[in-house]
């Protein structure tokens, strides 16, 4: 079982979705968007010969709960889904991580397929198939890995995502530019576009195909994650921002300072709306961090973790790290940590 | 991936654990179990080098739902389990299905081992990585195909058995007589021995490695399960009963009096303690059976069910069939059906 993305305007879903061989399609799609977009899709309600099932899902990582789960799943099975039904899911990665999860377990198992409607979706959560749901101790935390067949796009959608999720979009799109040197040159040669997104969503499914489960390689997509989830949880801001303070935090505390100034470059070049981190000028939360990072997904053994790192542009590499040395980083280089700012 | 299974006294599972290439494992006990055999057990949880979490599941059934699958995922994640993990289940087929789906599930997915105490477990639930929990509306309606690494089989837990668990099993075990000659010949020639349970667990394996994610031909093992569910739900009784009254119902409408004459047969050799079906000389309550396989997982369409039969033993066939038609069927055969006893 394989994805296929496929670039097309949004107008020509109902069109895909008919195609489908099934009797039976489940729609699950963000509550705003079906606002801001019902005229558009209700003809998807409609498709001749197919039952459409409509399931409106909280926005955002509020539907990514173990409570939200068994209500879809209960809903669906009491509405008689059928394992040849197909799963359709429009919106950002929190409804794809979820609708995916679900995809994933109703019945053991339908087959599905993703609308990403946000930046940060296009280029990594709808692709690559890891879908989940958040713990009360951490985010993605149960879940499966659950290709979609379809990874539908179209780039209109960006046109009505709020500005901070665009801009926490091009966060994440900056941890492509270290990992792959093609990805980093375009950035730097023509800056920020349409083309960067797709070579970030290629580039992301080319190393997922060949590693679905995180085996391997797959995990250097993580860069700057394992700081991240816990920067996220602490100061509840967008996960895409996050992800440039976790690449702060490790190219710091390892002595980065040349991908630090990279950085800080490509924010300028993206231009990316940030400044200061959320733990400018106060002390760093290290044992909040730490213990975060200890029910993360990235632990390896009792007291290890994987840190994802890179020694050059497109150079990364895995080192597997003992917990207490990751606090000795940290203590170390506090005082930095603490007055940087881009 | 596959799994391996190996006959060792129990005595000997603290050891096969302690060989596993990890540093942490969660044992997910059948909690009645753990009461009967913890002076064996406790061995396990003092294994050099390794740290072993204990969880007491709620004995049968009721641990299959979703607040006990919460409560056990945050239970371990608070406690830091890492994805290089390992669950061992011990116990019955609901201790198993239940586990295994939190092995699936938690951090996406960790490995597992399975050691069955009961019949029904030995030869069906403990091989072929099906592993689920119940929804209100039905039985292992949430899931996902997830192989064990290791199935540690001892026959010596049968002998603290509860009568009726072991009795329903030899229950299940009849389907296979059907399904495969060999089953059957020795069966007819030796009746029921532990040599058996061994043949039926080795077909079972057999079957599901070739055939995981049931696209084929291992939907045959569902024999006697559309309509036993139903009858397992709507009557409250053991499984492996359900799943002779289930073969029992498809025989009787689909007109094979030659199975129904067998089974008589095989249930007088495995001694197995069945005369009335729970609806013996009541109404049948075909509109609850419909309406219960319109919700299970045999449906493949709006308006169709796959039905297993068996054209002669050892030669099984798996038809589409209109549910309209399903309640024709019954409907013809009702009084037959209501009189129908061993």
């Amino acid at each position: 079982m394989s994805s296929k993305i496929k670039y097309i305007p949004w107008g020509e879903i109902a069109t895909e979705i008919s195609n489908l061989n099934t009797d039976q399609v489940v729609l699950i799609i963000d509550q705003n968007l079906w606002q801001l977009y019902s005229k558009d899709f209700k003809s998807i309600l409609k498709i001749d010969g197919k039952q459409v099932i409509l399931w409106k899902a909280p926005d955002g990582e509020k539907v990514k709960n173990i409570n939200e789960y068994e209500t879809c799943l209960e809903f669906l099975i009491e509405k008689g889904i059928h394992r040849k039904a197909h799963i359709v899911a429009i919106g950002g990665g929190a409804t794809s991580d979820f609708a995916g999860f679900i995809a994933s377990s109703v019945l053991r198992g339908v087959s599905w397929s993703v609308v990403p409607t946000t930046l940060l979706s296009m280029i990594d959560a709808s692709i690559g198939g890891k879908v989940a749901i958040n713990s009360k101790f951490g985010k993605n935390l149960i879940g499966a890995f659950h290709l979609p067949s379809n990874i539908w796009m179209d780039f209109n959608f960006l046109k009505t995502l709020p500005e901070v999720e665009y801009d926490s979009g091009k966060g994440e799109l900056l941890k492509y530019c270290f990992l792959n040197s093609s990805i980093y040159s375009e950035m730097k040669e023509k800056g920020f576009s349409e083309n960067i997104i797709e070579m970030c969503a290629k580039y992301k499914f080319d190393l997922t195909n060949g590693d679905l489960k995180e085996q391997g390689n797959r995990k250097i997509l993580n860069l700057g994650h394992t700081f991240g989830h816990a920067v996220e949880k602490i100061y509840q801001i967008p996960h895409g921002y996050s992800v440039v303070w976790g690449m702060v935090m490790i190219f710091l505390i390892t002595g980065k300072e040349n991908h630090l100034y990279t950085l800080r470059n490509l924010i300028e070049i993206a231009d990316v709306k940030l400044t200061e981190p959320p733990w400018f000028q106060k002390s760093i939360p290290i044992n909040e961090i730490i213990e975060y990072v200890e029910k993360d997904k990235k632990k390896s053994s009792l007291t290890q973790v994987e840190l994802i790192n890179i020694n050059q542009i497109g150079d990364s590499v895995i080192t597997p790290v003992e917990l207490s040395d990751v606090e000795k980083y940290f203590k170390d280089n506090e005082n930095e940590l603490r007055v940087f700012c881009f």
